[in-house]
């Protein structure tokens, strides 16, 4: 992997940048979507390649070691063969999953063991096993095993977490520099910064993750219910202490403004289920403002879903049209949107880049920000 | 709208024609996907113009009338600017979901009442009122208004219900002829043969419909439970009455076996909501037979879905990973089943039209046919 920044932003931290891997080019900053199990829920490969443009998507490792499990991903020949995506791949260490997710979860300083949200089957992952894990799926991008804290955290349990996940990426790092990708690329493993929303843990855990002179950085253990002025006052305080020439991603962020903001704190790399997530439910990101395509006021609006979006699909399709799939509970509604949302952040983090190069990102972002989240 | 027979197989009754709409050319014979409420289910526009490459596809009078309803459709100018679908629409006349979905249906000489299925509201469909859906709908082919009878179906009723069907034919005639298309394309009217399974009754109306010397002829009240011998008699009978050089439209008609069996009764148009539907439930069609992708069998294997179909997406995807989308609940499952499926279709009927421009088509048929229902 290689990064190299083509501009920065002189009124902010923000900057224009370029990762190459072996399954192609990634230009920062970048939005991740994210394909939890190998598919990026609703959207067809045609239309994520050609009318979206993703140039690199998530797997969600705690998802794929259920489903289909690491022997069919082995013999497929990893991720990339097993579901086609021949760009490059990001995936996480399963931690967030084995949080959130699963039942009955333990943790102690061997790993986290959990029980599954499928068939209740327990499993244990380590550090070791989250690299081996990784190995097997393939990912370009693999992340850490680390504890995601919750929001609100105890300080004494953020602190203790935070060690512990320092101790975690001694032995990822052991595992994952003694071990060779099964498939004949290259991967880049990213330790991730935790510490919840203390400021003192936080710098504590940014100079240590700086300190591991990796490739590129992660921060986790935000956009987690904190509110947007502590997740940017984090941002901004780790971002400083991060390696300036190394790719900044920032874990599970966000909204659309919040992806502006981080941008001119400095970061390069973002995924999130909201636009997915979001568009099954009708909900519908543009650069006015949100939609409810399933409110009555656009039963009768026979203009394009978004006429600044990129997307073919969006530029298409009308409102109402979208409305009427929505409300006959037509599975299309689901791909309709969900393509209109990510091809909407996509839109939004490749024009980003264009206004760093151009000189004039505070301003535009500045103007921005207060429409996107507008109720039309 | 124009019908042109270019060949005629001489060991059949098949033939290869075209008929030119002001939507476009289409090839026959032609399987029509069915596009209930506006979108063929499951499937993206993008996948069916350019993977399925489908030339026709339905619209059901019934559900468009529900959903989005008429108001919306007129000021859209058509159900073709609605969804964006510039190749020809064919709608049915609502008469068999009145039937077979709503609830309290009673049917008199006038029309049949029903309630909505989704409501409960109470509607009046009368042989005019269903040409006047059609008009505001704006299907370059329309359905008569007719009563789909079940199977079995007693004699008196059988007869009864035909000799009204007739009576309903010249009513929506006189309509459809004293009024005019509403969006400045031609728009076709099609009569339907009923008669259920007797022999009589199906040449009497086969007759009276011949009669009538509309552009294009359609047989109804078939594959609805009737044994498949039944199927291809009643055709065989009632393509040796409705005029040679006009097309047929077998409605609702069926396996892959079926429809290569009719095609070579002299049936030019299809439609069935089987390619679709059972691609939702993990059921594949192939020239080789029939996958059900949910099995375990299909666990490891990293073969194309199938090589022989032409679309891009049954040749990129393993069954393997189809098997793991189902399993894993996957919307993209559904989305990929339902392009194979119908792209399987689509590829039989052209596959049969290259036989009989050939002059193959009856050893062909007779040696796929045996294969399609093999489960594999």
């Amino acid at each position: 992997m290689n990064f190299k920044i083509q501009n920065l932003d002189k009124n902010s931290h923000a900057r224009a940048g370029e990762i190459s891997t072996d399954h192609g080019m990634i230009q920062t900053p970048i939005f991740m979507p994210v394909g939890t199990v190998g598919t990026v829920k609703a959207v067809h490969f045609n239309e994520l390649k050609n009318d979206i443009n993703a140039q690199i998507i998530l797997g969600n490792t705690y998802h794929l070691y259920l489903r289909p499990g690491l022997d069919i991903l082995k013999k497929a020949g990893g991720l990339h063969q097993f579901n086609t995506w021949n760009r490059p791949i990001l995936t996480d260490s399963g931690g967030f999953q084995v949080y959130s997710l699963s039942d009955r979860r333990k943790i102690t300083e061997e790993g986290a063991t959990f029980q599954s949200h499928i068939d209740g089957s327990r499993h244990l992952f380590t550090p070791e096993y989250a690299m081996d894990i990784q190995r097997v799926i393939g990912g370009d991008f693999i992340m850490a095993f680390d504890e995601c804290t919750p929001y609100p955290c105890d300080y004494n349990y953020a602190k203790k977490s935070m060690e512990r996940t320092h101790r975690w990426l001694k032995r990822c790092i052991e595992r994952f520099d003694s071990t060779d990708s099964l498939y004949g690329y290259e991967q880049t493993l990213l330790p991730i910064v935790q510490g919840s929303t203390y400021s003192d843990l936080r710098k504590q855990s940014a100079e240590f993750i700086a300190s591991c002179d990796r490739p590129a950085n992660a921060i986790g253990g935000l956009s987690v219910g904190e509110p947007n002025d502590e997740m940017y006052s984090i941002t901004e305080e780790v971002c400083a202490i991060l390696p300036h020439d190394k790719p900044r991603y920032l874990m599970g962020v966000g909204t659309p403004a919040n992806i502006l903001e981080c941008i001119a704190l400095g970061v390069d790399m973002f995924d999130c289920v909201m636009p997915t997530r979001n568009a099954r439910n009708g909900q519908l990101f543009t650069a006015e403002g949100i939609i409810n395509i399933k409110n009555a006021k656009w039963k009768e609006d026979f203009n394009p879903i978004d006429i600044n979006c990129p997307a073919i699909t969006s530029q298409t399709h009308s409102k109402a049209y979208l409305r009427h799939l929505f409300i006959s509970d037509e599975l299309l509604a689901y791909q309709i949107a969900s393509i209109h949302n990510l091809s909407f952040y996509l839109w939004l983090v490749k024009e980003a880049r264009q206004h760093i190069i151009e000189g004039d990102f505070l301003s535009w972002k500045n103007s921005l920000v207060p429409k996107l989240a507008q109720r039309l």
